[in-house]
């Protein structure tokens, strides 16, 4: 299996980012006709989801309501203060599967794949990994 | 890897559609002795997510409490209002990886896989892949 | 692929039990020198998740929070009155897929993996399955 990784920085403290280009780039030049993209992420305090990528206030809205969700009055301990990061960590999870055709990353229709940083700004990671067949 | 789709419809707003036996005739056409199933959703506003199947009850009550869970009166930006299903989406995921032995999905005894409407009434597809070995 | 289980014992109702080191034991003892290792979770009220394992602080917030979340005053059908425990299930996830280069299990730094009990204490059971490449 081809694998590698490559870097992001997050630039506010929630901020989802579109990284679909860069991983249909990498089907590009790995010229794979059928497969399996993986891609994970490494971090405690960020998810990487798959959602609507066309309408920006869909990600505004995402991170708005995540916020009202995960209580930020609850007695935490952690002594780093970012446990609700590390929950919606938990929520969103860290990683994702998809499918490659025809040398093509397989999305639906308004799918797009996002990085998303709950305790930013940071500089972040992804791996990934081809199966071929 | 043999892959395909296939489509279900969905009659109400959020609905829970037991896909379990659809996946086991996949399988089973497949006449694959060991391997993993890929299922993948190619919506934003639906998830895919496996839990109890006995009791219709816990799906009422899963549904009932996501609603409960996702604030209905956050002040969404996205034009469509249904940023709210985009969130259980984000929360519930859209693939499943299950394993095959003996040519039979395994799932544990009281588990069922589900498509979850979010966003319905639609007519949505799924989209799968088997690896063997 | 090879694959196999391994039993665990929750002390609690709830708990986040690590098996990281349980996992690496199974990657060493394949002697695989790269691809991707599946841990599946075949229960319905426990999930399967990557989170920070540093600092016990993280894992007890988590799980307080998640109780936060989860509404305990809403009218669930469920007669055995563990819905709460399926909606975590729902919210966290039921597989994890981590990759494997080197002969080594590829985690982030401050990442493990822990199974989650929402519904303990009780008997529970991995699966595992080796994907070499």
């Amino acid at each position: 299996m081809a694998n590698g990784s490559f870097s992001l920085s997050s630039h506010t403290r929630l901020e989802m980012i579109d990284v679909t280009a860069e991983l249909q780039k990498i089907v590009r030049e790995q010229a794979i006709d059928s497969g399996v993209l993986y891609v994970y992420n490494p971090h405690t305090t960020a998810g990487l989801l798959i959602n609507e990528g066309a309408d920006p206030d869909v990600q505004r809205d995402l991170l708005g309501a995540l916020q009202k969700i995960v209580p930020a009055n609850y007695l935490y301990r952690h002594a780093e203060g970012n446990s609700p990061a590390h929950l919606m960590t938990a929520m969103t999870g860290t990683s994702v599967q998809i499918f490659i055709e025809q040398g093509q990353l397989q999305l639906g229709t308004w799918q797009r794949v996002f990085f998303s940083e709950f305790d930013g700004p940071r500089s972040r990671k992804l791996w990934w990994k081809i199966l071929a067949g």
